[in-house]
């Protein structure tokens, strides 16, 4: 048993602790609630600048220290947070340029949290000067466990169009392209005279009279997200050099932004923590906190992550925020922790009573410790410790999705076909369809390593380069099945068309031709051969070297083929040409799934999560979780660590109940 | 009988006359037709700056002395108009500092209305000169009965966002706190890292990257409503000086704008007066309507108030401006007098041939005085003098609805659990329910004196101080009834919450205990275990030293108390903890006015609207208004002054029909 | 036989051609190609101005040079482009003042396409130079047939706001009224205190608190439209002086943009040239297909115009593009020559590769040849030469739809009774019941030459000017038959009520005298007395001298008129007071058709178009196009010119298809 975070001996259990918003009385009896609580890991200081340095270069350490010392006292370690997300308005006010600037040339000002241009020299100096403080003043700290940089990058503030942000982007442009020839042809401006003629013409894509360039947005967005990973470098090669052996993460949003390219950020975490919240009015956000679990663990390259932030109970800021049910609460933790979390922390200790998520949820609630809220945390801390064997395995998948940021990002452009093409609604769609078939999935980009995985679903990857184009006939030519969604593989990194029917870098490898879409009208449906619905598209093609299993039954594309499959010796290229409701889905997956030899983790009843962690010893932990309503049997056996029996087959799970069977 | 305004001996009866628009012929045409129809009211000059000073500090007056002149002569009395609300092009062009700016930065320019910034030195300066003028050049003239300052305060620039207003509200907030410690803990600025070090680093709520700091937002609000206030005490104070014996009002837009704290202007009027409009699409506006007349007698203290504009017919800024069917305009005015009006007047006297209001219907239409409109202005005008010994009388309530526009603003903030949990319409719905059930109530503020209800309903306040909440505590200590919506009673004056359990700063009055929220998801309901359904908000808690009434009957807070009744003495304080449809709400209040010995004015069909005013020396004025289309039959007596008639019980009331009966 | 474009010697064939988006080897299989297809006519350089000029004065035109000269060589004429819709960057980059600025202050940046603000010196000197170097470099260019001035003005930028425009409409201001007196007495500035003391005052409608001054907006948008008119004749100047034989257009966009007034535009041009996309959701698409080219037509003042746009199969920037069936685009082409089209091109050759609007259909798809689209291409060459003799033949039509863009612009805006109460949609509307009773419509202008109509429809006409209510006047009196829809004839030229009673400009031709307007609530109907049902609208009102033939049937409007007829002499005045759907329209039309004498086209069944173009030595050609799905029969002769069969009677009709019959 190894703990992602070492000193911990287990799993990680607590959350945002701001004592800032108390007075010290109140700290003393927190971290007596914590023991009771089995906590043993709280972020501290994550907003905390405008008390750390309440004056330029003036800090104040003293409140810090003081509950530092009293949270090793008790034998809590620290995530220690930056507190560089929320610049205080002393400094918002002297440098009113840092603050960022919308597309339609819109100042934001402090007063939330996140006002700042993530170009702004001024703030990245600020930043790093606070940073170089606190990493030298607690680097020997006995309670320091772990660097909490910033907070939820680009939340609130992805993208910033100001004339800072501008040259940013230039110089960024610089380095990509090398030569404005280059620009040109990559972006295209051949097209409504766009053609650049010195570097200083370009901007972001600021408000323009209509549709703006699409690769001139991509490109930004693709800048977006390097600029603010620029910022957490910056800190991270502060406090590598400070403090080499404390490790370093940033909270990401993955599942909940799409901003930025995760991917590239994972490779630049020592621990890859995430927040994941519910969004209450979806019934089916326990499968959508699932994807964002599998998406974490894989953007940590499958290793053990932190899940950062979660909730309690309600959130704020939806338009509804809807209580968590009895249960509920521990169902989501250990959910996160049977895919490879190796810690459960929420946002926030003790709820606010003031301020803009007073009505978040905390462990302590307002009404105190006489409530379904603090006897659930008693428990689930309980729980974790139970599980603290756990530690350090690892979660294996048959199956990978590919997903793709800069492909998200063109695919979600406007001026294409149909509105109704997104792509991560569809991704969601297939995700959720391997949920309940009872099949774990990671996620993976298209250009890495997709050869352990039987099968890999690519349901909207619109932008596909001749390299991952390569790569995906690769991994079907040496044996590995691949079903490709419509829209996909249609342009190259550059947002260009692969000319000669569509989807040109696909058509070889699916042996399929595509010559002309036909988006369906809004809640249109196109009847398949097979049975099967097609909803939202429909194209007109032919199969040029493929078999075909479904065509289009009526309308213009008739007999145009809807589903097909192509050989390529013990590997299979699979082309679906439209997009299908869950059911539907849901059948074509089976038949794809039994294909390609995947199973189902365990047979278990409808809305029973099923999930195995695995040590490199052998050792493995089966997770279930009863999403139902009633209690079901499942022909297991094992100890279940929550309850310290020996299941002799079938286990009885009582309805919302889980169990953790170590085999 | 003694009227609101001395010199009218009766009830008012007019419009807002905008001679500019007319040439002088016209206005000879104007009086005789005035004369016609008995107006003995105009209110003059409301929009006439531009050509009462048509260049900086010249003043064009002889216009206006014909007109004034031409009325005197015709024995009609003028509501002197100081004309501010609409500074003319000259001005704005030369001072574009004083045009309002918004959230986001952007100027508003002239070319409507009301484009001036509250804040404003340079506005407030020139508005004040031309008052100055106003004043002293009528100050003898025997046609003024009445001032009236400005108009519609707030309409349309409501918060200015400027760097003057900046200026202004730190100023404003100097005053209230005194020093930035303590302004920091009122507006919670540990949170997010928002704590201020110098008064100049503070500013409007701008926009911001996201939820913005909510005391700050609720201090906003009342800085504004403050800053209008101001801009009215100037002028007021102008016009006292010079004609100390001629009352000032202003028009208010009670029920239509909640931006303003009308309490606190309340106090400033000589004479309250107020606008309303129906909202055409709202088959219950004439509900809505008395509520309206119901609010503003509240905020004259129960005094006489004057009914400053209604229509004749339709409106021109709604989607659909429905007109006003025969008799329904008759209707209207009489069920503000009703209410304790002492005057009904319209905007306007004649319909607009031009500009933006033009297809507002006046008391002389488009097609003119042969038309349905004026046949009915000439008959409501007789109708009034019938009715002119109501004069002076008042109207008695025995409930009172409490009403906090801080409460208000704080409640319907964002970031809250649910958006469904609105103030106003909640107000509205237990207005609309006592309506229904003949019972005439008053509004009032929690902090005012609330001893000469039998029962007071506390339908969404949100926001309740300490002191407050001592002063309801007290009223039911001495015997009171008081009704306790959900969400009430959260939070303190700087929208911290109560901590320890909800409601915090009614939880002992009421004998109950809230640990947590659980908000209904869209169209979602809950059973009660007494057959009523609750909406939007259920709860989980507990009767800690209550009766309880009807607990939730399903869900995760099945069992939680959903009525709850608790005695004190002779006093009782229920909490309902679920919104209600009218038909439940009306189970609801039938069982707690019944309970309270609150009792209807008469027993009246369904429809038909009873409203009594008295004068001092016991005579009473039995309004009946039958908003139904049948015929209807009353147990009452009494003479109709508005038929002479006296009737033996029963009244015959045609449908759509008024009776006024002496008793 | 003489062509529109007189080299062409028939019909026109082509389409937009970019070829700087290509290399060089790719010109040269897209002329041949173009000659595989019979492209005769293309559109060049529309987006070159980068590419002519890469830096401001430095001209490239050798790329050109040689495009013209391929052309040329393959027998292909051009329509050359001047390129000034979409300055280069470099150009913006130098001139951000010539960006245009919105009403809320916020300025459109370069990016996308058309850029600029109309008024711009410095974007019109440069246009300017641009178009004096074009002209002089390829004047006596062999393939030079026609010059295409900028690009469908008004696209994306058809109103600035910016400090340049406001001083161009000031100077348009004092042209139009001479005096602040007229211009005070036009817009009504005596309402809401808005009259100006001098020229320097006057904004254009920018960001304000409230409803702007209707006639400012009014005046606003007839300026922006000439200011573009100005921008065309700065450029036509140039093109006229230095070719002065050939003919100049612009490219419109009837019917899909109103923000111009074309009446105005269609004098200018030498050639009409016209841009018509489907709205793809629009199950009646190829009806408003017909109501554009009858639109172009009339702006054309009856000679023969040109498609210069219209697409192939999908657009890019419709919500879902749906693609063209098989035959529907060959359908669409040809009915636009039915309705006097002399050639109709595509928007583009070839379809782009990157871009904005990469996933608009061309000619020669991204599949390539070996497409449903190229073949289509190729038929339509076919056919159009089938069709030469047609060229210069003209449309004879019976009735006219009057059509006043500033009534639209008046009739729109806010703050009138309803919102639903829109002008273009009824115009719609009427134009597609007559379309389906086979009756082909011009539109006119109420001050054009309305004598050669039977029967003229005023479906939508609020604004209406003394003037031109005496010539509709004049056109009954002198026989004419007259319908007229709710609402019109209400104000003056000005937006001034014509006050005594609605509709005032035309209350005395019609018999009708209305006092007051009940519209009705979203969804409400009412039923008249002739079993039609009245939508959004009813009044009150009376005959004075009018037949009535229906009546509101209910409600407080029952017995008023809801349909009038009144003789005057041979001619006669109707009056409808309500709005229908489609089948009411269709039962009124037909009796107002039957009155007047109009006949169908000839008899055809539903859902087959007929339109019958003339020469003017007797040759016509009757256009039958069949957008049914049924094989059709229909009793006609003649020579059929796509097939080259003779006709006996009856023509059988395959689905979807189309004949020419020479009669």
């Amino acid at each position: 048993m190894q703990s992602l975070i070492l000193q911990l001996a287990g799993l990680g259990y607590g959350g945002d602790y701001n004592p800032e918003q108390w007075s010290p009385e109140v700290w003393r009896e927190d971290v007596a609630l914590m023991r009771e609580a089995g906590v043993n890991l709280v972020t501290v200081g994550v907003f905390s600048w405008a008390f750390l340095e309440p004056a330029p270069g003036r800090y104040e350490f003293g409140w810090l220290d003081e509950v530092m010392d009293l949270l090793a006292d008790h034998g809590i370690f620290v995530d220690l947070a930056t507190g560089t997300a929320s610049p205080p308005p002393w400094f918002s006010h002297a440098h009113p340029e840092s603050l960022p600037v919308d597309a339609d040339g819109r100042r934001l000002w402090y007063g939330s949290r996140q006002a700042f241009c993530p170009s702004s020299p001024v703030y990245r100096q600020a930043a790093a000067a606070l940073v170089e403080q606190l990493a030298t003043r607690y680097a020997d700290h006995p309670a320091l466990a772990l660097w909490h940089v910033h907070n939820e990058y680009g939340c609130h503030n992805p993208r910033c169009y100001c004339d800072v942000s501008a040259a940013a982007f230039r110089t960024w442009l610089r380095r990509r392209y090398g030569s404005l020839d280059d620009l040109n042809r990559a972006w295209g401006t051949a097209f409504w005279s766009q053609r650049y003629t010195a570097w200083e013409q370009i901007l972001p894509p600021r408000a323009t009279p209509t549709f703006p360039n699409p690769t001139q947005l991509l490109d930004f967005q693709r800048f977006c997200s390097d600029e603010l990973l620029e910022c957490y470098r910056l800190e991270r090669d502060i406090l590598r050099r400070i403090t080499p052996d404390v490790p370093v993460t940033t909270n990401l949003m993955a599942a909940s932004t799409w901003e930025l390219d995760y991917w590239a950020w994972g490779r630049e975490l020592d621990v890859v923590s995430n927040d994941h919240y519910l969004w209450a009015a979806d019934p089916h956000n326990h499968i959508g906190l699932s994807l964002a679990a599998d998406l974490t663990r894989s953007l940590a390259g499958g290793r053990p992550w932190l899940l950062m932030e979660h909730s309690t109970s309600a959130v704020n800021w939806q338009p509804r925020n809807v209580a968590k049910k009895p249960g509920q609460a521990r169902r989501n933790s250990l959910t996160h922790i049977a895919r490879g979390a190796d810690g459960a922390l929420f946002f926030q200790w003790r709820a606010s009573a003031a301020g803009a998520e007073k009505f978040h949820s905390g462990m302590v609630p307002h009404a105190g410790t006489d409530s379904k809220i603090w006897r659930e945390v008693v428990r689930l801390g309980s729980d974790l410790r139970s599980l603290a064997e756990v530690a350090g395995s690892t979660v294996e998948a048959d199956v990978a999705i590919l997903l793709d940021y800069s492909s998200i990002w063109a695919q979600e452009q406007d001026s294409h076909p149909s509105r109704d093409m997104t792509a991560v609604e569809e991704i969601r769609a297939w995700h959720r369809t391997l949920w309940r078939a009872g099949i774990t999935a990671d996620f993976a980009h298209p250009g890495g390593d997709l050869s352990r995985y039987r099968l890999v679903l690519a349901p909207a990857l619109y932008l596909l380069s001749a390299e991952h184009a390569a790569a995906l006939a690769s991994y079907v030519h040496e044996g590995g099945s691949l079903v490709v969604g419509p829209f996909s593989g249609i342009a190259d990194e550059n947002d260009h068309i692969w000319l000669g029917g569509y989807p040109g870098a696909l058509r070889d490898l699916l042996g399929v031709r595509v010559e002309e879409f036909f988006p369906l009208l809004e809640g249109e449906t196109i009847p398949l051969s097979n049975g099967a619905t097609g909803r939202i598209w429909s194209e007109l093609g032919r199969a040029t070297d493929a078999e075909v299993l479904a065509t289009f039954a009526s309308g213009p594309v008739a007999g145009s083929p809807a589903l097909t499959r192509k050989q390529h010796g013990s590997g299979t290229a699979w082309y679906v040409a439209t997009r299908f409701d869950d059911d539907d889905l849901g059948k074509l997956l089976s038949q794809v799934t039994e294909a390609a030899g995947v199973r189902p983790t365990v047979e278990a009843p409808a809305g029973v999560e099923a999930v195995r962690r695995r040590h490199p010893d052998g050792r493995t932990y089966l997770f279930l979780i009863n999403h139902t309503d009633d209690d079901v049997t499942i022909s297991v056996e094992g100890k279940d660590l929550l309850t310290g029996r020996t299941i002799a087959s079938p286990l009885r799970l009582p309805a919302g109940d889980v169990a953790v069977l170590q085999q």
